[in-house]
């Protein structure tokens, strides 16, 4: 299966040492966003993966256009065009200090300035077998919320699986009013999706969503009744847990008539900005190889684990070192 | 004297060893501005120097204002609202390969949204005995031309002396009828003005000067009688040269009925970004201190080929090292 | 309320990455010390902060000045005379292996040569409502042992609230009667003092205090007598614990009539130098505000939390920060 | 056209800063060769450009083919077998000191030991118009000699244009006989190449070349007589020369009937490692767009002027940059 | 007494901050091996070190001897010779990410291809006490394996003793036959030496050693009835455990006789390439000192736990740091 | 012929990149000196060389001596005692402006406050041929210049050649009447030596040597009676010029009764510090090796023009790299 992911593409900019912004004259700079993290990492699984996305149209898009290519993602659907580039620096916290974001111009990036025209979209969908949408862009700009619809509307009727990441950010939603648009927004996309990655909070804080069963009787019953609704195939999210000062992270899978968790693992984490779609990104591949939801889940979960464990957003697993982990989960040195 | 620049504080980011971006996954970053540049030369000449501009209301704006002090100018006129920074990555050029700037998001900066009621401009005049602003803001945004305009006016009127610099870049005002405004708000500005930096080309393109001499004629006539008529008291600026693969310098300084022209000197460059502001610091310098016009232009050169030989915008120089170079032109190890 | 402290500027040099001297030859560099880390810190907490110290009169002194400023310390009563600064190498330590401090020529420093006489003593006693020295000053030579001493004295004539931190290190003290000498130095500053940091240990071995009740009877009551000796207000510090190669911090606050201590708390440790001068800032933010000595060490070993978690010995906390990690301890990630 | 390049894949380290080997502990790593540099900058110039190479089947194979797609390059007629990539570490010279490489392992690298068959040659030829072949892969092992052979005779049967570059460097020849050897080789490949790189010293000292004109006579004749007897359509390369310590490179270009050579230019050098490779990719784009002789040669010259100005191997520049220099010889700041 | 090593120089080079090697364009490079980890710790122990072994004769063989020289190694009987040195990469891991290390052209080495008529073995066993082979020159090439067997043999003549470390990889002995013709190798070598480094494993696997007593009854008991057959004295190693991903490690030393088991410590790991001949380092200084069996293991376990958090391979403790974390083993901070 | 230099050892600490020290957190750190550089120097040519010269007893030493070794230097007659080491901080100038030089404690350092007795100048003066001596030893304390006149003393009486260069720094010996006990001094330590680097102005400024004709006359009669009256076997020195902002560097070398300059050659300089020093070294070659004026002149400029090629003090260069430069001026590229 070919998969082709519609997000932005945002540049990252990391003190490095743990240091603050005051304190350094020196960054890391990388190229990130939910799209490239997802589809760099299932390059990585030799699955064939392409972005649709804006590019400026000066040399920091062409500089960002050689990393995707490096990350292994094709970047023929891609297209520059005005000047800007959603840029976020990120202060990387340690024990009691979190690490904090802070972003720059996403609203008037190439990404968020370019509506759908300017994309080739009919043979996009016709390159790809599934086309993965991030929620983050129905809270962008009307412009990228409205390429996000009707991308998801034209895949499915093109019969295509659609993916979408709910990735709500209360942060990015607060003007009035903003949260009932989303929903509405929302609610008009799920119905051309296949497989949703979510949290029960998205249910029941974003979605209002209600069911016979309440969420505190039966949280599975509760899920199941809106994949019901919406004819969701495969609906899939993680958990994190903090006892004691330690993290732990669980991963679950469910169908509207199934549903397998796994029960948490402890969890180190040198950079957790982008883990969260390494996880997508198993569950992504799980469903295009037809695994089961155990396989999927445990898979999914290790190479979540792993992405806490390396620099930056995108999650630069291979197959190997996914199995790696699941067949030897003690070893500390490969030679 | 004490002196107050408005202008825009930008963040800068630059790869290392004259890397370009596709080649570099790390960046050097520094706050830089001609009112940065400007106003912090003058602070390391030690004069009570002043900025009046907007930082983000962020981590970024924290920094940002942590690096203005630290290059000793007084940020108590500094506001901090809005999101977003003006962002510029400069790859450093090489022999045949120029310096290449690529802006970001200049015109959504805190500094192009915050209108002229946000600043305590009352206050800033009263405390400053020179305002300098640079004709950036002319360009930049109707929110920022109109704050340049009414703060000369008030400065002006308050019996302050108002430097201004043309800075004018073609490149910024290629829209249709903006260069006939542009021209318009030069027009506006000019008469409270008393320090003026600017070239023969400034007159002749955007202003459309014509005086009884033609330029051709007698340069120095044809500006003298811009001076006259807008009332300058000092005209200065430089002359870059390139004779056989060698860089030279010359600078110049006007009244409107004297005239003087430092012949040209060699220039080694290390980084020119930024090397104007420090001829104009110079000068201001020069005025500030009621030197005449030979010894002001010599100081001023002197400063801008240090500048020059500094990495980064802002030039860092001391008096003691401009007059280093005065006395010791040859000295190249001081221990 | 202002503060102004009085304290020595160090060089701090520190190879990267964990790295022995002997494996570099790349050093990160900082300027601290005890009175840079808490006004420092308590600029950053938007506190009016001066330090009175002497910096070399050459470009190591203009740079350590440079700094000083980022950090937002007032710099109007620093000097600049002599030629060295006091200079140390931090190995940071990683596990099993603590860190080691090398120290350079502190005792031919600017300011261990300055005497009080070079210093504007008197209006830098009139500009602030509190001063600040730090008991390391008493050993480092005659000169800043009575700087120290006299400079406390005014100032509670003055009506100034002083505070003094014990920070008695044996390794600094150990000539034949060294530790007498500074005994009698203790017990000569300690009647000037208002707000005073130091432990149980500091009382028994360099003190000798005695009191009708002993140490391991009540501890509390022990040290309250010593309080109500000297007339000291409030009386803090840090316990730091292992347990299981697990370590925890608590902190404690006491008048001479009432006493609080948090509950030990886990911490982790990315770089420990400096932590307990951001312990001793929340204390005197605390004072300064009002706060109750519940809320006073809830505070402060928030903020030594945090300072733990910061590279370099400068508290770079905020007032934000601190109410963050009090509001939301287990967020690792804030966007 | 489309061009495809076989040739050797090489790590290049080098300590930053132009320290040497044993004064640092860092070391800036590329990817490189003669045939990446070619296909790098034409992608570049937006031509569509394979590699046929082999890296190793480990995670540094992984990283070079990253580093090759985010040059552009198409990289599915890439193999990954055996363990081993040729390695350089360049000491980057200045003034009087010399640049030094320092070879590793050349012969025993994947590309060095995979013969013919294990690439898919015949699909390769298929996909392009242009190959290229780089002499050193006829110095280097039996294998690469034969497979570079082969597909040069392979390539030109099929009616593609094959380009070859001489590339002799006598110091990897050195044993006993192996010149000898050496121009049997470069005698079966000729026949087969309508475009070559190389330098009269390649037709006397290797070559032997013979022709009624004597090289001093009349050099372009005797070169003219040399690609009249191997049907070679254009002859190119460049003159390095030094003039009281400045530098300056001109360029030739012949056919068997016609020659071009642009004036020398004065160079300067930031990297001249790669910089051949960037003229030649100048006469293979003026070549597959059908330029005049002078036309290609003024690009090509550009081209190398601007590479010799880029740090790394791999010519960079885009046609913009080209055109910028060849229009604007002076332009030191671009914004 | 003064101990000579046999074995291999290798070049490591280290993506920094736990980067792959895909996410970088920097490497850190050093020099190591077993032999050089475990004389250039003892050499930080003060005994006279010498290593045995061949460098390239270029400028990477010149870079290699500064920086065993800087490690206090004696490095008179070190030849240069041959062109490439081994090499390797090392992606650090971290948490559930495994560091993987990718080896390149070990057995086309200077110390692969030399054979022992190269070097001066005579003179370099007269020189030292005690002579240390490692494992690896038995699995390497045919030459290593004969010099390490014919040096442990003239050695033992010589009544020297010889130290050898089992180091035994499976994954270097693969190819079929190979594990065969490794332990007749070792069978050839183990009757020569008097300190030997190993495991159960390795006598139960690769040795395929049976004793009276088996290995489950009475590991001691099978263990010290190989010693007695090859007439070892000291037989020691660590025993690496995780519990509840907690890492701990644990010490044995036997003599045929008597046996010691250091309880398992917590171990904190920053880099545990090396970590190994730390351990031996100091089993080797108890034995060339005449240390009890508890000394030396309470020595060795502590200078492997500082090995661990020490960046790179070679151990650079030093006597004092070892005790420092004998006798206070919960110090983080020197000052 | 071995040589052995007394000499300190100073801490170089120099930003990266041109910065200056107020732009940057980050230094490189190199250890360096006179001694230092013409004995690291010497050891790249083979010669076996010592330093005597003090630590100081901590971690800064020990990497100060493992940083010594890796030059080559033999360290056996190097102490460690006293706590301090001499720093200076190198500010990297360019073009216009100078680099800048700050040193920190030399009057404090070990080496400044260790006397004569602490070493084992008897064993020394036995191992060694020449005995080098800076003259900056004379300036810097009481201690350090007595050690050096009784050390040059010693020496001569033993029948060893002394080298002194008379490397006076005015900026050194300012003080009132130290220029009159300087010049004592001299005279006091000029009797014991062999060969001499020092220039005209060191003679008539320093010395005020008079002679029966004037230095303006014949310079070469005027040194060559000085020599004879001193019994100076060479007396070597370089001269730098400027002439239309080219650097050039010539050469000389005296006996009594003979001389030879060589003509001045372009100097490209990317870090003069420690350059003289290479000069040096070639002299003292050449002195050992039995060269005549001419070779040596040749070899010691064309290692000097090297020196100014590479960063830091310490001159690298190899026999092979002065010979290379020797035959092919031209030469840029080695591989």
């Amino acid at each position: 299966m070919k998969i082709g992911a519609y997000g932005e593409v945002m540049l990252r900019l990391t003190p490095p040492e743990h240091l603050q912004l005051e304190q350094t004259h020196t960054l890391r700079m990388a190229y990130t966003g939910t799209g490239v993290n997802l589809v760099g990492n299932l390059a990585h699984f030799e699955m064939e993966s392409y972005l649709l996305t804006a590019l400026p149209d000066n040399r920091l898009g062409k500089a960002a256009l050689a990393n995707l290519k490096s990350l292994g993602i094709q970047t023929e659907y891609i297209i520059q065009q005005h000047q800007h580039i959603g840029t976020y620096f990120a202060e990387m916290g340690f024990g009691a200090r979190p690490t904090e974001v802070t972003y720059q111009n996403r609203k008037s990036s190439s990404f968020s300035l370019s509506s759908i025209e300017t994309y080739d979209v009919k043979r996009f969908i016709e390159q790809v077998d599934m086309v993965h949408i991030c929620g983050i862009s129905l809270s962008l700009t009307e412009i990228t919320a409205q390429t996000a619809i009707t991308l998801a509307k034209e895949a499915h009727i093109a019969g295509k699986i659609v993916c979408f990441d709910f990735n709500f950010r209360p942060s990015l939603n607060q003007e009035l009013g903003k949260k009932e648009q989303m929903k509405q927004r929302y609610e008009e996309i799920l119905p051309y999706c296949t497989i949703v990655f979510g949290s029960t909070r998205d249910l029941v804080e974003l979605m209002q969503w209600k069911s016979e069963v309440s969420v505190t009787e039966n949280e599975t019953a509760f899920i199941q009744s809106f994949l019901a609704h919406y004819d969701i195939t495969w609906f899939a999210g993680t958990k994190r847990q903090v006892f004691d000062h330690e993290k732990f992270l669980s991963g679950y899978l469910m169908t509207p008539t199934d549903a397998f968790e796994l029960p948490k693992q402890r969890l180190e984490v040198l950079d957790r900005i982008g883990a969260g779609d390494a996880y997508a990104a198993g569950i992504i591949l799980g469903f295009a190889e037809g695994w089961s939801l155990e396989e999927t889940v445990a898979f999914a979960i290790a190479n979540a684990r792993l992405a806490h464990a390396i620099q930056g957003d995108v999650p630069l697993t291979t197959r190997k070192q996914v199995k790696q982990l699941l067949e030897h989960p003690e070893a500390d040195l490969i030679r």
